[in-house]
């Protein structure tokens, strides 16, 4: 992984993604008093003389994320940050004696310090580590080796009452998010095709009654038949579901041949099982997307720290 | 792994651990609505008739974990479930052809079926491998090479919003889930020590203050003079924070023995760096605890899935 | 207006599209408390004997609808209902000699009736007065006189803490209910595009880099070269606003002739002071969409009202 | 309708109503949160940089209210505003050559501009659409036609989580507001009075009971001698219900007659069916109260819009 | 004290002031959780077998308070209850040789009646202690030495939070709960007419502004000028404040008097440091109402305990 | 009770313990919003010019506790408070001639200071009544009559939903808080132990397997023998449960004895029907711990009051 610098600008005003005084900052609110049910010992114990203290990157490497999360995490108890890089930034340790990277320097008083200390530290660790796989994932699908210019993207399968944070660094990480919940996009996946009995374009015509212009429909399917009935039926986008690679390539550029003169506008997607490691072996520029769960679930967390300073 | 049926009875009865209409019953709604903002179009599609569903492991193995909360997702949605493993009991798909094992079996509305689905996946998908990775470890030092019969304990560098699931899980996986949160044990590590101005003795007298006789003290030293002004003060654990491995076991035996006839109880705990594969290079029976975050933090996660019956 | 019941059939199930214990749910119990914020005094003075209510229509004909809320209503007040005709019915009270149509049967503790009543109430004559008022402007579109067979939708111009009653209404009464929040279409208006130094096709292209493939894009424009420039930018509705009746149905023409072989799939939308009463002279099946906030907001209430049986 | 001096002039500090941090404002954070339950795309489209915008009102005329309710939205959003009309004050555009009158400036970032529009928008044009119509009803009985000087009240048929908002309308158009809720005077209706046996002085018994002497207590009454039960059993309010309108006023004529003398305090009102083209028929100075709906539901919306400036 | 059947006849339905799904039964709910906010390491040990417990009532005498407070702990616990005595019953251990009375039984999971225990007993101890010693205090009002007739009532210096059941406890025990809240009566203290500049009449006619004719005014006055400018000017309750016992009685008399044929309805209130100890010195048939927070805060409490049958 | 400057001291700083918009400042805001739910008509009245208030004691003589919440309330009501004392201060008004004693100056808008006034007076009356016993109990243990140098302690009987203030007015008064909640220490009483059948051993076994080496178990028991089952299996702390007062002092004195060599760590509570008369009697230095709910339950409050300034 290297620091690409076009790659980061696009991403460097992330934090825009968040409304103002939204419900991201109320969790963040409900995060920091999940650390402290009702006493504050360590608090008693330090008092509240104003001090200095730094955060610390100590992994080998990253791209920074979650900073705005923690700025929040920051300003709820009172304290003043100057960050030293910006969110989406390429950091790395490998230059430092120390192998730690100072990227923040926060001031108040030193209990508030403490309170912000091991949630401020809980979100960056988990926001970085997930924009750092997802930034490595699609830096390999655009190497010149595979030369994929389609889509990287995550999936739902994100920590319950965390999402919004898992979804936001996939999008610092550089990759598309998928949809966001069950209001945002419809998914039709093999269970919802078995309650409406199979009938494709039956679920289709109903997802069309309530979503309206304004909903795009996925469908999943698991062989090119479907596909097509689906295609033909007004799906916007195709998943195809655990086909084989050589399998879904020839789907794939068939499917695409077949309508490319139709008017019919659709996109495939491919998933399941997908990582890092194997992602290779299906990249096709006739899929259109590629979504995976390893990217944000199960991935490495980025070390930080916060030190008072002394 | 293996299946250690004496290690799975006395976890058998986690669910026990959580209070009937409490907080985490709470957070679990929150996770559903975290899901579906405003319409269900899915449900629209598939309607509301009842039917059943299996829920598959598809993992090589787990420990299982996570049930009550699942549970509680599949009672929010209105479903019936019966359960085929209990919580914390091993699973393994190697006997089996198809690589998926039935854990559950839900019952009810489609609609509420798919509801459910991805809420409850992700919750069992994260417990299960927190469980795993926890007993993993535990299994580890417990193994006829290291022969440790201390304490393996995780950390506070759990999720925000989600340390509820993410403590309990070490539970069920069989090692200590250390403090719950900055209210429940006093901890001064090297922030608090500096905010004292280096004074140890103080900072106990302080932590005494307020958290009286029911809360536990630990400080965090960084030598072994330290260790020893800790003790003489009463504090109840003494972390040796980021020793190496040959100075922790020769400060660890040497601080028992001074103090074996002393009528001080303390216990001493090792944390830094820690996990699975360096863990044993540091074990030793003189150390009371080792605690480390890489149990319960960035683990990988097991794979569930639901599929409605057709 | 009349009974169709071809139009009836299909959002017959609208309630499917609210999920069990969804926010929708917390929002009925929060409007139930808003109206009792201490003691009952009525409820003590009537006491808890069961007694059964009739749940009345008064006005002259509606479309029924926000049953399900109601519903919860009833529900969270420990009452039995049987509902005597079903969401999304055709009512008329025109053959009733005392212009009065039984809509249910509500059975529990008295105090628990009248507790209901008010919110229950509220909640019928606001949905079933958007309902009807959505529904009559759609058949004025579908009627011979229009022919019109594209879309009538509404927007977001609801009662703050009251969208999901408003947005679903507009549903059970057979029209789009156009985007429903900021998070789930990206629409680009005039002040969004100012705010890029009018550069649209630079809009859509950042509006693109965190929407994903998941959500679409629709572009306001106030002329013919603008809606231009959006189609060719790939935006996936177009919303020509406030053109004249003429300018809009000429360049609605042009616009859909020009790229009918271009491959780039669009919609057109018209928007702007639109109502029931001058809806005809702009409609033209070249513009896909009609948005109107005059089909649930200003609307007249349907009149319900709930006595107990004596 | 026209401008009132007098009137306005009691009105204009209605914003000294809404406590400081009240329930009010939590509810007009939880108004922003529902339209952007995830990201805010345009927000990340338009930017941050400060921009200004103007406020605008659309229709011919109004009563201006809502003020402190927008104020809070754009408080949230971290917005500078200078209003340059008050609460109360009647606004037209007749004088303007556009049609548009500016209500107020909004400063800073402009991705919180467009945050705060929508519910912004959607408070003032409810609000002083129901300011509106209460003051012109209230206007219409104060005509030298019609020279009434009692009450003119609403009711407590308001959209469920948004009373306080309609409740405050009513009092800046000049009219009362009636009881606020269950909770704030008794009222003891048809269905009540049935639920007691139909015995009049029990019921009124067993309210003061609870009720004590804070808390007002109101009989619906039928006929003229429950009205006369009621006022000898001490009612504070008696409501004629559905009278004709000369039964109405020959009724609330003997009733006043009868207890001049009596020492027995109370007020008449009038309610059922009143709207301002009806009232007229049913005014009577012996009658202290109308009650009517008609005020603020169903009542048209005041068109506002907000405008970048560019 | 003794059990006077009569008076607790008319509070025996005190339940049915609270409705159903309320906010109070939020509270509960909120209260149960603030005992737990994480595990519940007692329920760990005791498991989940059904067993039985009884609820004991201790102390010498009380009136029984808070059982439908109680029972939604039970409820919400899991638990089956069956209540041996009812709401606002006289109790007494003075016939038990063990100076215990079983007041209910209660059957569940014994880690379920463990957490119930301490939150219903801190329930039922202060709602009876409140209960008891409003009674007591009527009681001697109402004795032949005192022989008074008016009403006794508590005041709004309630446990923040707790409110709700802290007037719910004065009416059980037969007291006024005097005005609930800010919101249900005006009440014009000392500080209310100071920043009136002390204008009365000015203070009355801009409450009724807004209070309309729902809500009563109160003035509190401390001298007998302002008294009759109060009643002159429409107040409904005229608070004598820190009158000296004989000046009270001498006022209240001679402005019952004055008004006595002027159609004026006004309540005479005295208030200020009164108790169950000097209350008779102030007591005169010619105040209507005497307030005093004695009857509610600082009173003790009611002695109860949970004890699991074994 | 006279001013102990020593024991001030210790908690001068006791605010320190309150997190940073912790959720103890989450309920000062719901507290605030308890007391209007809708309008605040003496706000109308008042107007919002600036003015300030005084706040005074009026008792005889106290410890002044609770600040940091009644600053809580002033900051959320926009206000300026200068304090005149600090918390845990010894306050008396016995050198007054007026028998106030100003505490703070408090200025702002008149409605805020009117709608601030009464849940900042019921706070630091409750607040302040508590430390206040708290201290006067704590002081007479101290005294050279009865020489006590072990732990006064309070207990879980607190009022619902105010626990945090109670809690830390205990430590504002000297003495213990004892176990915060469930989640706090594990305190296995004879409810628990009779759910374990009887057995001691298994029960703290248990208990340990879940609390692991973080959270302390209190054992209560009834007689010696079981005292040493509970000792020998490393109960942290042993409950000497309605002992007689001779008993309890022979069994304490044995205890130590026999275990001092032992390296066992213990220490001895003694509870039961303790207060500030009766403590003497069993004050014994072999038992390290007192409890009682006499020092925050039932306890008199403090008289406070705010004027304006005129």
């Amino acid at each position: 992984m290297s620091s690409t610098q076009s790659r980061i600008n696009h991403v460097i005003q992330a934090a825009n993604l968040l409304p103002v005084n939204g419900r991201w900052a109320t969790q963040v609110h409900e995060w920091l008093q999940e650390d402290v049910p009702s006493f504050d010992y360590g608090g008693y114990v330090v008092g509240d003389a104003v001090k200095s203290a730094t955060l610390l990157m100590k992994s080998s490497e990253c791209i920074l994320s979650g900073v705005p999360f923690a700025a929040e995490v920051f300003r709820l108890c009172g304290l003043e940050v100057e960050w030293l890089f910006t969110e989406g930034e390429y950091l790395t340790t490998a230059n430092s004696d120390v192998k730690k990277l100072a990227v923040a320097r926060v001031t108040g008083p030193v209990k508030n310090l403490l309170i912000a200390e091991r949630t401020a530290l809980n979100i960056l660790s988990r926001s970085s580590g997930i924009a750092t796989q997802s930034y490595k994932t699609l830096s390999k699908a655009r190497s010149l080796e595979h030369n994929y210019q389609g889509i990287i993207a995550g999936t739902r399968k994100t920590t319950p009452g965390f999402r919004i944070l898992e979804k936001y660094s996939m999008l610092v990480g550089g990759v598309d998010q998928h949809r966001y919940d069950l209001s945002s996009m419809i998914m039709l996946k093999d269970n919802h095709i078995w309650a409406c009995d199979g009938r494709i374009a039956h679920a289709i015509s109903k997802a069309r009654e309530v979503g309206g212009f304004a909903v795009k429909i996925e469908i999943e399917v698991s062989n090119e038949a479907d596909a097509e009935e689906a295609i033909e039926n007004g799906a916007d986008i195709i998943m195809l579901d655990n086909f084989s690679t050589e399998e879904l390539k020839q789907v794939g550029k068939r499917l695409k041949t077949k309508y490319e003169q139709s008017g019919l506008n659709f996109l495939l997607e491919c998933s399941g099982g997908l990582n890092i490691n194997n992602l290779g072996d299906y990249l096709s520029n006739d899929i259109d997307i590629y979504s995976t769960s390893s990217i944000h679930q199960g991935t490495g967390v980025i070390d930080f720290s916060l030190k008072v300073d002394h």
